[in-house]
């Protein structure tokens, strides 16, 4: 009973200069800031603009999921 | 005209230790409480976590398709 | 040579207010109704209609495997 | 910094009896009512209903992305 | 009871030199001549010829879905 | 006009101990003996029974199209 | 550290005559009687054969994860 | 012999602020420019920018196939 | 019950500078040398390596299912 | 550093009324005329055209690498 | 001959706190304990967990391809 | 008509022995010797060699998006 939670997932596109993981952890904390019980994220695509020949930012599709809290 | 709805999919993960389907039947009772207009859902995943060798929970991702109410 | 059966594949779709494997059942039923030597099937997609918050119907699509009789 | 941009995406469904632009353009017309910095587009899906053997509705399946405004 | 209809779905293609939207309804309009209770269709693949750098034809790919009538 | 032909796509598995094309070319044979204006195939999936550690059957899924032909 | 588990999977199919989760609770006991760690299980496919109109046997492809225990 | 051409396929991203259709001509004309024996072309993706809620531009993905002309 | 088999597909890749054919039959005499109750393949991937503009090697990835032998 | 090198796939599609293996040499064959440093090759689609029921040609989309040479 | 030789994939998931690239690493050391021969790998699903809005783990699932040594 | 942009998008496998970061960065370094206007990436596939147990290299297979430039 108490077990059977139901979550919900969004998807997100975060972006960095640095790199992937950085990407990913932009999304978060900007997706932190509204939404609660965030619990797990699956990578979707990556992409990203070329700027001069170089990568100018990444851009990492996920699909974030989190618990729909019982009242 | 009023032919012309627009629709909104949302995706969730309903959870049972009973049965695919009732982790289906969860996961609509819980976005009941809040959503209206809930027209249609679609599976999109299935997987579960295994206790001793048996299925401890089913947990089923849906795409729940609803009518966004023109006011 | 009596060995290099050909098959033919037909997608449909069956429906149930009751569970999965009953939109299954009603789908095979319907179809032995008019073709033979119905030999397997695969699921293809699982969707259904929402009715007051709770599964109104189980909307199975099924491709249906079935030997083509050599005269 | 300021570069590093967090987009949202949301799955809808337009529809129009008029033709595939059309349903895209009903889709987008309704989510401007109530969302903000709408950016793109993606098409997913598109079917339709059947009317007298003609075409009654198309039903675009979309994603699209917004930017999420950073306060 | 009544409600549990089966469905058929079958593949086609159909073309027109017009518009993607043309091919659909030329499509359409041949099954119909043949074929009853039509009842949805959906978009599997959009291919077409080139002909002296323009398109020649467009070629639709549809699955159209239709009522197995209960006698 | 004359130009906008419609096309219809089955799908079949044929069989053979012998090889991927002899299966491909079973499955056409067969077709051909009851189905008019053959034009095109599509492999779809390519599988086998192993018997006694070898191929006993290769079984290749395709997808044949075929001219409707206007009255 | 402890934290950096790794995981394996494998893939099964499971049968039965009754239901698509009687399919899944008996690959799980099958694996179950020689391996350790089964922590999670991903539906792959659904299928079954058909005898005289009817579900002879569902068959269902699972990937199940077990974690690699470190001694 | 002579039928055994081989085909060379590439792929572009037309854009049009009017429709799909327009998209893709647009593509074509382009790579008219500077390519010879363009015989056909697959849709691959499609998208598009928002401007003040409303179609800015579809972008459409196609690929191009086009005959290796043997000297 | 007997009914009830499981089975364990595993995914090899074979090889051979002859066809697609003796590909597969070298990953299948391969794996008889150690495992039993070898029962059907799944071609899933195709690929090879090429030397002076020739095929030298093709590479084709198998699923083998093979039964697990209740004792 | 002398490792780190970048590889080109190009998509081709080789034909052959004879086997599937010939067309894969078609197309080979075909490439290295005017391209150098082919190395490897993945199968993508398979289709032909029907003859009077039979195969009049096999139509094998491949991709295929070339490392690109640093100078 | 000698050439011909057969390769095993297995499908691993490998964890890590740090990067995607570590998860990798994590996953190529523990298999490399045990099992002999691995010679490449293909990155097949990213995932992680969330903890306090931050990347707890990173999940990485990996196939891994072996030769098989023949003796 | 300005803004009808056409964009060629090529496919590219670049590598790295230090990170998958690299990997994009050495692709687009070496696309940038001769090609212009390049102006997004989109990662296909990650795949890498093992050297004893661990990674030789990172292979980052990329499209590459770029503007063809109207004279």
């Amino acid at each position: 009973m108490s077990e059977n939670h139901t979550y919900k997932k969004i998807e997100v596109v975060g972006s960095s200069s640095v790199s992937i993981e950085d990407a990913i952890k932009n999304a978060l904390a900007e997706c932190n800031k509204t939404l609660h019980h965030l619990e797990w994220f699956e990578m979707v695509d990556t992409r990203g603009h070329i700027v001069n020949g170089e990568v100018g930012h990444y851009q990492v599709t996920l699909k974030i999921g989190m618990r729909i809290q019982a009242e």
